[in-house]
This record gives C-alpha cells, sequence and structure tokens, in this order.
C-alpha cells in the first residue's frame, strides 16, 4: 500500500509522542520535529508507510538518543497483556468455534499499538472484538489453507499484543514460526519482547533480521527471506504488515483492527473494524 | 497563546483539506505540503498559531492559484445558517434569559470552522450548547460591561457562523462595530461574506485590515487599531481570537467552542467545552 499525504500529520504526531513519552524537554522535541520536517519534504508517495515509519522512527532514535524509547510502554503492555492471558485463553477454550474465537482474540490485541495511540482499553476491546461482526471475514479460506498447509509464518506485530497471538497459535494445529522485528522501532516486538510475553514455548521465534515496521522484504535477513518464501500459510498482524505485504497474494492471512482511516479507506472497511482477510482477493 | 509542537501535525492537516476542497490534484497538493513543511521548520514557537496560520494559509492561496480557496464552502455555510435565522432567532425571543440564549447561539455557529473540521451538524449543535452548562460563565461580568459602555466591538470570526451572530448583537443594547476580515484567510468572514449574512442592518461594518486569522494587532489598519483602542467592551468570537488576544485584559469577552485540545488546556476546560470568559480573569 503506497503512502498518502494524509500520513504526513500522523508521522510529525508519531515523533512528537515518541519524544514526549521519554520525557524530552520542548527543545529536543522540537528539534526532532525540524528533522522530520525536512525528511517528509524529500519522502516519495510510492513508499509504503512502513518504509517512511522506517525512517521517521530512526530518526526519533537518532535524535532523542535513545535506542528503544518505548522499552516502558512494551514492558507496561506485555504485563499488562499477561494479566489476562488466562481470562482469554479461557473465552478461546469455551467457545462454540474456538479457532474464530481465537483470531478475534488476536485481532483484539491489535488495540495496543502506539503509532496509534497510547491509550486503550483492553479488556473493554477484548469485549468488544469477542462479538463484534467482521469487516472482512476470509476464515473458511483460512481454515482451508490450515488444513493443507505443513507449517505457519506467523509475523508479529506489538509488544503485549504477542501474549494475545498464544491462544491462536495453539489453535492453528500446526508448527508455528512467530517472526518478530531484528530491533525496537515504535512498540513492535522484538525477541526480547515476544519471550517477555511467554511466546517461546511452543514455537520456533525468528527474527525479521528487519527494524522497519511491517515486512520489508527486501531489508529483511537472507534466513527471514528464505522462510518467508517457502512458507505456505502466513499470518500477518497488523496494520504495517498489511501495509507492506498486501499485494502478496493468497498464502498471507492479514488479521487487523483498520484503525487508520487510510488503511481502511484501502481495504474497503470502516475505521473500527475487524479484519481477516487473505491476500490476493477483491 | 503561544504555539505548541502538536499544531504542526494540524496546520499540514488544514493546507492538505484546502487544496482537496478545490479540487487540487495530489502532485499540486505534495507540492504545497512541501512547501508548509519547509515553512513549520523555520517557525518560532513564541509566534501565536494565527501567526504561522497567517503564513501557511498565504502559501495556500499563493500554491494553488486561488485567492479565496474556501469561497464555496463559506458560501454553503451562510446559505445554511440564513435558513435556520428564524429558529435561532425564535430560541432567543422566547427564552427566558434572551441575553444567555443569544450567547449560546453566537458560540453553536462556532462550530463552522474550516479549520477545525469540513463537516459540521449546525442545527444539532445548536440544540447541545443551548442546554450545556458553560464550562466558564462570566455572564454577570458581560451584563455589567454593556450596562457600562457606550457601544461594542464585535471581533467576527467565520462566514455562517456570523448569522449566529445576529440574535446576540439585537440583544446587546448598544451600538455596534462588527469588524471582518480585509480578506480571505481559511473561511473566515471578510467584508462580502458579512454582507451576505445580512450584517449590514443595523451595525456598522468595519474591516480589521489584516487577512490574518484572528485578530494580529499589529497587522491590522490604522482605523481598525483606534477602533480598537477606544472601545469600552470587545465581544471576541472564536479560538483564534482567543489565540491572539487572550492577555487584552477585562474589556475583551471571549465566546467560543474548545475544539482543539492545546486551547482547551490554555482555557482549562475540556474539549468541546464552550465559554464566555472575560480577559484578565482566572
Amino acid at each position: 500500500m503506497r503512502t498518502y499525504l494524509d500520513c504526513y500529520p500522523c508521522f510529525i504526531r508519531q515523533a512528537l509522542e515518541a519524544a514526549r513519552w521519554i520525557g524530552a524537554d520542548e527543545a529536543a522535541q522540537k528539534l526532532l520535529l525540524d528533522r522530520v520536517l525536512k525528511l517528509l519534504g524529500k519522502v516519495e508517495l510510492s513508499s509504503t508507510p512502513p518504509q517512511i515509519g522506517d525512517r521517521v522512527h530512526r530518526l526519533v532514535r537518532e535524535s532523542l538518543g535513545d535506542g528503544d524509547p518505548y522499552r516502558s510502554f512494551k514492558q507496561d503492555a506485555t504485563r499488562e497483556a499477561l494479566d489476562l492471558y488466562p481470562r482469554m485463553e479461557a473465552l478461546a477454550a469455551e467457545a462454540a468455534d474456538p479457532l474464530e474465537a481465537a483470531v478475534r482474540l488476536s485481532i483484539a490485541g491489535n488495540i495496543i499499538d502506539a503509532g496509534f495511540s497510547h491509550r486503550y482499553d483492553l479488556w473493554g476491546t477484548v469485549e468488544r472484538v469477542m462479538s463484534q461482526p467482521f469487516a472482512v471475514e476470509h476464515l473458511a479460506a483460512l481454515r482451508g489453507a490450515l488444513a493443507g498447509a505443513r507449517s505457519a509464518l506467523y509475523l508479529a506485530d506489538n509488544a503485549g499484543e504477542t501474549v494475545f497471538d498464544r491462544p491462536l497459535i495453539q489453535r492453528l494445529g500446526l508448527p508455528v514460526i512467530y517472526a518478530v522485528k531484528g530491533g525496537p522501532v515504535l512498540n513492535d516486538a522484538t525477541m526480547e519482547d515476544a519471550r517477555a510475553a511467554g511466546l517461546e514455548a511452543g514455537v520456533r521465534l525468528l527474527s525479521t533480521g528487519s527494524d522497519a515496521p511491517g515486512t520489508i522484504l527486501e531489508r529483511c535477513s537472507q534466513e527471514f527471506r528464505e522462510v518467508y518464501g517457502r512458507s505456505e500459510l502466513v499470518i500477518a498482524k497488523g496494520q504495517a504488515n498489511y501495509e507492506t505485504l498486501s499485494e502478496e497474494g493468497p498464502r498471507v492471512f492479514f488479521l487487523l483492527q483498520a484503525k487508520c482511516p487510510i488503511v481502511a479507506r484501502d481495504l474497503e472497511v470502516e475505521v473500527g473494524g475487524i479484519v481477516l482477510r487473505q491476500g490476493g482477493r477483491e
């Protein structure tokens, strides 16, 4: 998905919020924003939003002198999600359709997104998403793909959201490779964050080798690209993975909440819509 | 009121919306935004937001080659407000406290604000504002000032909002000078817009001599500054007039809806709050 001019205000807001999150003073905030303004003056709209986000958040980390400004945000989110884990696992276990319930839980966890908002109501979102009609629902196709695949590659999104992926991973009925970022960007989950969320048990953890948001394949490691290339089924979490992989065809299933109006328009859903979408379909 | 970094995304959004409003293509939109980004890289935060808005919207008009991009927006708003005029006048006439009702109507009209949003529900806003508790209510002070003054200077805000000022102007019990912008900026009312809103009858129309948002005194004409200087009572509509005149003391009364979180914080009210505030008071 390409970038739109509507994304500019959002990139600036993200940089400002990151600076404030780590308590940078206004002079440091302004220095950072001046650099982001210069950068945005040079971007190509044919890039995907994560390609620009990669450069913006690299500036954020360099300019603020903090390699992981969202560390405490990620730790808080993971802790809160872990507290809810028994309740979410019970929801999935007791559901009439455990796979659908686990898909919904995974999508509910996508509310944890520092690029969108620093505030969220985690259990309130679970309750909403468990009963909300899907805006796009390719569940039958996902069941078919699960029946035919030998393993699944699961592209993680944000720290804490990772915990919400666990009930689904356990119900895929396949060996799972769980891919996380190669380094900190926004509140995206890294190897360390995934381990803190209890993701080691029962899955193979793999780094994408890239610290860009989403999955920018040419930025990923050779090892990741090989794993990706031979995967029969890919589960891609969150907006940034949709933005970078939306053209990748039917083996990719996107699970997300459409939080941004531009992504929502691209998906042809309303803002707030919950989406399980198979790539390559209308 | 000074500018905050939070204003940057808003200026960019305003420029983009202006470009789209007149149907500029994406290349023209991007050219404009690149110029706005450069401008924002040079601003001083000690400026008020309208001082920066003045420069941003000058760029908008120059870059788009349209001296009044909001012309049709203003005409539509004025027409819609005029259609509602009999109903609003009846509300004020039948109210237990006609002055308070007219103040509320004037504040309700402040929802027409292209800098905030291109969409609004005009009569829905009237119904809300007629019953909503004031966030700041210096009505007794306004009554006192009206009893002691020989005339009032009324600083207009947006086209269409002008119509909502008429019931109040008629109930001030004083000769009124109604000041409008010296040229188009955003959807602010100019002389032409005020005449289209029926503001000629019973008031003296005066241009501020400036096409900046709000009232930047050093940018106004000598004539306006003299009128302003000797006014015993000034009624200042909208956020931009508050942003530029907030330090001006007790003869100025601000009437507005706090639509922007930064203005709301400065006023110590919630977003959405309705405000009748005397200058120089805590």
